[in-house]
């Protein structure tokens, strides 16, 4: 089976070296990698951000992206969304015995595009195998190291009322198109996840020296989820108009049919924006300058009273409590 | 299933939420992780060190150790062999659906432990859930950052024809104890993995302010790859003494049962030091001095000549060359 990947793979022997060799560092080969030491050294200076996610997606490769792209853009916006200026990436693989090879290749050549974008650099990495049936074809994890410029203070406990939150574009893109490649959904228009780096979008809005409190992705649990998350973290009260959420109609349509609520259904090239109302207007700017936040709209508030609570006026100008997501309707999402 | 672990615990919504919060941040609580937000940020000056290792050692307990110490000893003992202060940790955990989480319980607290042996925290973290079938158990992931003190340049390019190769103490323990846990092996004496966190004693071989070339830890692929991977990266040739190696009566027995080398069998808890003879004494002392390195030994030099290749004199007094493991004798050690 030469196209298959073996135990032997994984020994840390020959087969190990060749697999790290031509696989890995041919295809994201920069000095600091090639140095193959157990630890790759850099310097750095200031606030430095760290981050780390494992990425167990299925199916790996889905319309719009596939585990690999995902590996990138998800830490790279997690140390975004610390107002970090993303530098260097980790990448560990366990890959389940029998992989196909030529798949791996693929999967690392879409690594290497994402980081060109993200304009990141993968300096370290680690390689495991397990025997078939102890993985499902392919487990991701890399961690992330950024620097935080001077000045820029972003957390999740700094939302205070009268905040306005912004969200870069239309919710629910990344699951439903994951989703709907796994269970063998058909759309009539292409729905693609939305996948993306949103590091340059960040900078963008850090750009208009407006004060940014709260910046976040909304990934697993949706958006319903992060604004819980928030509301939480900062002793704060958040509401919503239903009427002002992006959703595509196909989205809607996919929500319907499996019965799911967009709110709560992953993004992966999305972000939320919580800032004073005075500087509203030039983020807002910036996010659409981003080719990732051309549909970036004003969400709701955050207000004062029942701290940790969000709520959204609906259409018909009820107000709905929205819970963080309980179960899990989406497994393997990311 | 109270006591089980479900693919919600893996969704980001409220039981994510509950197992974060109640199994690891209040296990692992410091005030930079229990911020909560996307990445932990602190602060940093001077040259950095990063690495990353998943962990997928079968099974996860095992005579010694377990998964979770594993999982931390691994990433500190890779910065500390590029001659850093291991710092910040992070932890990624794929879960597979209905494990138990008593056991998940046991393994963080090990996890816990070995952070505080070694000095470090976990400052961000992530956990995955996948379905039955799709992952055996658990497997970890951590990655870390430290802080490589001004002065000190470890590489494996940086052997030299006339230094001396010092090893820290009998090879083989790790795996040779999982091994014999996963083959239900008995021995008349205990052995266990040597499983440890090495940034001590090189905290102290540092300080002896002699030269050090190279450390390097003989994890998967044993002290021979570790070895051949100095030769290569140093362009030097390395010869060693088969009558100064020391190994275990329990693990040269369990080799000559299994028909396994030595040589190749994995340790988790012993470092390899290239350094000019010069250094020697001092060095051996200091590596003596430490709880972890009371066996170190010297056991051969570098010399001039066919680049990249090791042998050994045999207790014969004839030389055999060593090559890096082919094939994989022992699947899933770490």
């Amino acid at each position: 089976m030469p196209d298959r990947i073996l135990l032997a793979h994984g020994s840390g022997g020959k087969l190990a070296h060749r697999l790290v060799t031509e696989t890995f560092v041919s295809r994201l080969g920069n000095p600091i990698l090639a140095q193959m030491d157990d630890a790759a050294t850099f310097n750095l200076s200031g606030t430095v951000a760290f981050t780390t996610d494992s990425y167990v997606v299925d199916p790996i490769f889905f319309p719009g992206g596939d585990i690999g792209k995902l590996a990138v853009c998800g830490t790279v916006n997690d140390l975004a969304m610390s107002g970090a200026r993303p530098l260097y990436l980790s990448l560990a693989v366990i890959i389940e015995e029998g992989f196909s090879k030529s798949d791996l290749e693929r999967i690392v050549d879409s690594i290497h595009q994402a980081t060109i974008e993200a304009g990141m650099t993968i300096v370290t990495g680690d390689t495991k195998v397990v025997n078939q049936g102890s993985a499902d074809k392919l487990y991701i994890n890399t961690a992330g190291v950024g620097i935080v410029p001077e000045g820029v203070n972003v957390s999740g406990k700094n939302a205070k009322p009268g905040d306005k939150i912004l969200l870069s574009g239309p919710i629910g893109d990344h699951g439903i198109a994951v989703m709907s490649k796994r269970e063998g959904l058909r759309f009539s228009s292409k729905l693609e996840s939305d996948s993306a780096p949103l590091n340059d979008m960040v900078e963008r809005i850090l750009a208009t020296g407006q004060q940014v409190h709260c910046l976040r992705d909304p990934t697993r649990g949706g958006l319903a989820t992060t604004l819980n998350e928030l509301a939480q973290q900062s002793h704060t009260r958040i509401v919503i108009e239903e009427a002002a959420i992006p959703v595509r109609e196909e989205v809607l349509g996919a929500c319907e049919m499996l019965g799911l609520d967009p709110l709560y259904v992953a993004n992966e090239g999305k972000l939320v924006a919580v800032l004073p109302a005075s500087g509203v207007d030039k983020v807002l700017a910036a996010m659409r300058s981003s080719c990732y936040g051309k549909r970036a709209v004003i969400i709701g508030e955050v207000t004062d009273g029942e701290p940790g609570r969000v709520v959204m006026r609906t259409h018909l100008g009820s107000f709905r409590v929205i819970d963080m997501l309980t179960g899990d309707i989406l497994p393997r999402i990311c």
